[in-house]
């Protein structure tokens, strides 16, 4: 009975597996570079957990289930609700900043297509406990800093960057009453995917009033800092405060692959302050990722207010990006064996298994055929398997214990008692 | 509102999360040393897929749920379906021995209990295509080599090997019936488990015969592989089996690791050779690994008869185990800083980011302190932090750009230009 994969999901063979650890241990890396920590949560959460965070919406996108207590749980679809969770129960232990990595698997239940599947892989980063907008400059360096260590220049992406206080304070200014504000950031956000047309549709519906339509689409396309017009002082400061930020990352030394977009909204209502998305400048592709301040969700989740900030990188659009800029291998290595051991005849066979094991127990890597034959054919396995060196047990080890062993790059042979090398190990 | 973790599920915070990389790290280092590919699955497959391995008694201990096509699936309780699935799908096309490892994340709606619990990581190698007792010593080597590069010896583990041909010829000569061996090696796999009486009862009724009874009672306890009665000429192979596999591993290093015990049967109804499981000695815990081999798996999943062997090892018990025998710590580093960045007055703030981030651009490790202050309390934080080197930014380098570097470990301060710094990174 031949049973297929489930949809939407990946088998990891071992050449795709070592694109992805290409991918993660890449994002490790660049969390640790930049003084992140480690943590992780369980697969599963209480279903409250999402509904919390993101409303009876992402509902639909869970893989639900029950355990045996009849306990109504689902497979995590993002790790920020257990990160709250998490913080919230140690929140008085923990040193701050608490500057935390973690590089989940996730699961949502959407319609499959290019660059998002039902199960994926996402790197999340977030800095709790500093209520300034160095955290955010930090949160949108680290993930250029990764990118860029990729290869990918600032001809290849863009950091999308706009502020939720600056939108609610202009939104305000113009007169939106304070409980529209959510349906209009959604609007907002989806903007760039809806027609001209359905967009003046969908405004109409949420500010029938014409002239603040005017006034929204004005300051909506802005496209500088500097050009936004000065309302009141709420606006004052939220343009000081993107200001700054643009300042710090220019220190920082990415200042090329950051620009300042109101566009930039993101849907979710836990946004509290800066907001960004890195893309691909092409526009082909989905944001690589996004993020922003959420400085009540500590709160939302049944803790103290702390001040958070943080950002999403999900591994299924930036595998396309860097496959498109040819900066991910089709043939990374998935081992890399430092002796591939062979031998002529069955009765080395145990020999060779010996040397194998003893190559190993001093902490190489090593590797045999199961089958003893021509050393032509053995040693093009070896070459196959991508070995640095192949030792042959042949005559010379019937007739002296000697190990014949050849450098698969150079091509040199040298011989060597049996003795002699184990002991050089 | 506050929300636990679900119950049999850990939270995985910095130091805690250090202690799993530990783990994993070492069995994927183990794995390529021993010339393993990595591969992995989905976190859920086809419900199905679980029944065809082990029976509807495992649907008991499955996280079912149902995707949005109704489909019946179920998070992964192990890995071994899928990897049947997987080689089956490319059956043609992959080189053999096809030696693949895994380390996935497991569910099972079990009890939680001491080294168990309801959401686990679980190390698996297989070797696939090798009809030979060389590769179940391979599979039994590489597990031995990982445990005792942690440091655990042959006073500490050992792994009890048996033979499901052996026991399968034992029970058929004395004359248990071929359909009556599934039962049986269920009950001998629980024997070390139950009360003498409770056993005695339960064999009473799979063997009522009370001659058969002292038959099995016997040969199960031969405490070597030299004094079992050689019946027939199928106990005979079986034996020859078996201390071929025991002359191997003395060949491999690992002799004073291994011992013989017909105690271990493994429940599940697939194997179909060689079995082992590895225990503490003192016989406090649950095994630590098991596995052996089941050459039909591949065929029961719709795919050829292909000779397939391996093991499975949890992290539960493991991390117990070397716990107990002080191998692992319990203040792992959960990151390695080379600079922490301090300064003295917050108009230093935006030069002390801007090093940072150089620093982190040139691939080392930096983290800065969001806050100004007094040296003495910053270095405390540099010090807790474990970083290796501070740099601190203060009227030396208000005079003349000038950091401050101090060695944390040997106490040792130099002075040196800030560009000179940066330039030598």
């Amino acid at each position: 009975m031949k049973i297929p994969p489930v949809k939407g999901t990946r088998d990891f063979y071992p050449p795709i597996m070592a694109r992805r650890n290409f991918i993660v241990d890449g994002w490790k890396k660049a969390s640790l570079r930049n003084g992140f920590e480690e943590y992780d949560g369980p697969i599963f959460e209480y279903l409250k957990m999402y509904q919390i965070k993101s409303g009876d919406e992402i509902v639909e996108q869970l893989f639900n289930l029950t355990d045996r207590g009849d306990r109504e749980l689902a497979i995590r679809p993002e790790i920020t609700p257990t990160l709250a969770r998490m913080v919230n129960q140690q929140v008085n232990s923990l040193p701050r900043p608490i500057k935390w990595f973690s590089v989940p698997r996730l699961c949502r239940a959407e319609r499959p297509q290019k660059g998002r599947l039902r199960e994926f892989f996402q790197w999340n980063i977030d800095i709790i406990g500093i209520d300034d907008v160095r955290a955010d400059a930090e949160v949108i360096f680290t993930a250029i800093d990764y990118l860029r260590s990729l290869g990918l220049t600032s001809k290849d992406i863009k950091a999308k960057i706009s502020s939720r206080k600056l939108l609610s304070a202009l939104l305000r200014s113009i007169g939106i009453d304070e409980k529209d504000l959510s349906a209009i950031y959604v609007l907002l956000d989806k903007k760039a995917k809806l027609s001209d047309e359905a967009f003046e549709e969908m405004l109409t519906k949420q500010v029938p009033d014409k002239v603040m339509q005017d006034k929204i689409k004005h300051f909506m396309a802005v496209d500088s800092v500097e050009h936004v017009v000065i309302e009141n002082d709420e606006v004052a400061r939220a343009v000081d405060e993107v200001k700054e930020l643009f300042k710090l990352l220019e220190l920082m030394g990415v200042a090329d692959f950051c620009t300042f977009d109101m566009h930039i909204v993101r849907g979710l209502a836990y946004y509290t302050g800066i907001v960004f998305e890195i893309h691909d400048v092409v526009g082909e592709l989905r944001a690589v990722c996004g993020g922003g301040r959420f400085d009540n969700l500590l709160r939302d989740f049944g803790g103290p207010e702390i001040a958070a900030t943080g950002m999403g990188m999900g591994d299924c659009v930036l595998e396309i990006l860097l496959e498109q800029n040819g900066l991910i291998a089709n043939d990374l290595p998935t081992r890399s064996i430092d002796y591939y051991i062979i031998c002529t005849e069955d009765l080395l066979m145990m020999q060779a298994i010996s040397l194998t094991a003893k190559i190993r127990t001093a902490g190489k890597c090593a590797d045999f055929s199961y089958k003893s034959g021509k050393v032509g054919k053995l040693m093009k396995t070896a070459s196959e398997l991508k070995a640095k060196n192949c030792i042959i047990l042949g005559q010379e080890f019937i007739d002296g214990q000697e190990l014949v062993i050849k450098d698969m790059q150079t091509g040199q042979q040298k011989q060597e008692k049996n003795e002699t090398f184990i002991t050089s190990l």
